[in-house]
């Protein structure tokens, strides 16, 4: 069934608030399978409202409305909606009563708050129409079947809205589609989008049921396999022999087919099943990448001590980076980043040690060492490997990609050394 | 002129990701003055596009389109639009030059990597529209003057984005607007937004040129006053008496009126003014704060060192807290956070240092020390000061929150310091 999804609100328009309601309603249709084309936002403007109400009708199935639903006079979505639709706004008396419930019970919290008379606006619902309850607010759903399109309004706050979806409206959609759908994510690190593709134009060519798609993030990229089924086993089933194909393709750059994994979480768990603790040295992430380990909830079993040495004094005092090696070298130098590593381990007695030492920009770049260059260092049970990276973009763009690229290495050090045993 | 922005991206209209490029531009544009009335997604169809592009442009003066400028054969915002248009794409020389030294810095910086013919595709351009160069990736801007509207085709990524509309795209567009529009701003730190609001409710109520706008983020209140006039002189002109009278309510909280300048950048230029080094010592922010120190440039002259001490372990040996202490009141304790910004002063010899002990979750709450309760102590010069926060939130808004008002506490005790000597 063809979707699409209308946000009402100046607030959303003019980006005073950022649009989250939009990815959750988006990945929801998703999941059910519900071909969705379209997203918009419009202000609380009853004729471009309506206009826009009128031409999503025509043309899609499913019209999810959100927001616009309050007790003001600028929330108009129902009363636009049925006059779009020929429909007589009526007062709904199970839904009086609950407001009035809802209404009085906050009342009594708070002393300094009056019912007023606008509250009730929220309990007329257009002739016909299916009302929805709302547990967590005053604004009731509306579901109105009409013969060219279901519309579907809800009140725009997350914390309504969402509740509201997943009890409710999730299976009401669900009843009415005659076709499952499945997806599975497979995370690959350490290989670049256009390159990732390239290892499976043959697959993204050949596809119709299941689909295939690549998502680029930093350093990262994510393989989406969804299928069609008229049930989960079904379509599980049609996705089985592409995922298998993407896993043989792929092998060991594939981090986690978890959907909820992160990178960082996959090296903290690969560090803690090997046993193994680690120490971080920074210099230009600046505490980036311990940050970003100490994301995971139990990081602090793994990560036994990150360092901070910015300036070379530090460099020397703490972590044991040769005078030598900063005069002749420089601190941004395959040399630094490979002492900086084994002085962590050293110092702090961990098995493992990361190391970061760049220049993120955006001054200080010579020839020699322009700006972006960085070594990425990783000490793992007396050996140390050292990389070096050129990486583009701004001061922040350069010390994401070194913090992503810096979990890579390790991760691949790890192996490594796992295989080789 | 009325201005729309048009989202391309299947993983933008899956919810894959968040459209924060949705709030950033509607702000931009309410900036300039332009008449912003639908916001919509639509996935990598050229069917779907096609339509979409044709309706905004017979509607809108300005058509802004964001995303599907990538090398894949998904991307096809380009070639989209220069149809719908009745244009021929034809290859751009500069931008061919621009993506091949892009992209041979890039492969340089990853020896597994190599150019892909595909990336090519960039470098075509619609006839007779204006390129705009990208700093931060390969696929350039476009702006495309037509007849009924102007479409301007932007890159997706906020890091390609941002940088390039402000650049580049806000003065074009300011360049084509009769009348100037100029705006303030005052950024102040340590109250929140209902407060502030309070505080100036009467300018709310009486604004109409120049406006007033409070905007909200961690810890931070920015106040935007918005004055029209057919020049800048005259705008200036305009809001003159009323940021004065906002400097004068909210005195030392406003941390800068620069618009760029952020609350670490003013943090950082106040160390530095008033000679001071700085530690960090950190345990739940896990080296974010010293992180969001070093995002500013010329920090190392005033970081001299951070330690991320997660473990009571590592608090005992790098930094001198006392066995006592972690057993008797914890390490998520007024004292834990004392001894933590005494110990880094100490060690590292710097004037200032900052620690931060807390519980940002999700799990090890208890009665009496709930998720979300954060100590962060301030030593300068001898003297420390700790202050207990209960933020809200999940792990990572509970960071968040931590980083900012250690910052915004060590900029009123210097401020403290300095009045008094």
């Amino acid at each position: 069934m063809t979707t699409e999804l209308i946000f009402v609100g100046t607030e959303l328009l003019l980006g005073d608030i950022v649009n989250t309601n939009g990815a959750y309603l988006a990945k929801k249709c998703a999941a059910l399978g519900l071909s969705l084309y379209y997203q918009s936002v419009v202000g609380d403007n009853e004729e471009r409202l309506g206009e826009m109400i009128k031409t999503a009708a025509k043309r899609s199935d499913i019209v999810i409305l959100c927001g616009g639903l309050g007790p003001t006079e600028d929330d108009l979505t129902k009363e636009t909606a049925a006059k779009v639709m020929g429909k007589e706004l009526v007062e709904n008396k199970h839904s009086r009563k609950r407001i009035s419930a809802y209404l009085e019970n906050y009342v009594k919290g708070h002393a300094d708050r009056k019912i007023t008379e606008n509250n009730w606006k929220q309990a007329m619902i257009p002739e016909g129409a299916i009302v929805i309850d709302n547990d967590n607010g005053t604004a009731p759903g509306v579901i109105m079947e009409e013969d060219s399109s279901t519309l579907i309004l809800l009140p725009g706050p997350p914390n309504e809205l969402i509740p509201m979806f997943e009890d409710k409206i999730f299976p009401y959609l669900r009843g009415r589609l005659p076709e499952i759908i499945c997806s599975e994510v497979i995370k690959i690190c350490g290989i670049g989008e256009s390159q990732a593709e390239d290892q499976i134009r043959d697959l993204i060519q050949a596809q119709s049921n299941p689909t295939i798609a690549t998502y680029a993030k930093t350093g990262e990229v994510h393989i989406r396999v969804t299928a069609k089924a008229s049930s989960e086993k079904e379509a599980r089933k049609l996705m089985r022999p592409l995922v298998r194909e993407l896993k043989v393709r792929f092998g060991a750059s594939i981090y986690t087919t978890d959907e909820e994994k992160t990178l960082e979480t996959a090296v903290v768990e690969l560090l803690h099943n090997q046993n193994l603790t680690l120490t971080t040295v920074e210099s230009c992430t600046g505490g980036a990448l311990s940050a970003r380990i100490i994301n995971v909830p139990g990081a602090s079993e793994v990560l036994k001590q990150g360092f901070v040495t910015y300036s070379n004094r530090a460099k020397k005092k703490y972590i044991m980076v040769k005078k030598s090696t900063l005069k002749e070298h420089g601190a941004v130098s395959e040399k630094c980043a490979k002492e900086m590593a084994k002085g962590g381990c050293f110092i702090t007695n961990s098995d493992a040690a990361l190391s970061v030492t760049g220049l993120a920009g955006p001054d200080g770049g010579t020839e020699a060492t322009p700006v972006g260059t960085v070594f990425i260092g990783c000490c793992l049970k007396g050996k140390t490997t050292v990389k070096e990276f050129h990486f583009n973009g701004s001061r922040n763009k350069v010390r994401d990609q070194a913090v992503t690229y810096a979990l890579i290495l390790l991760r691949e050090c790890i192996l490594e050394n796992y295989e080789n045993r």
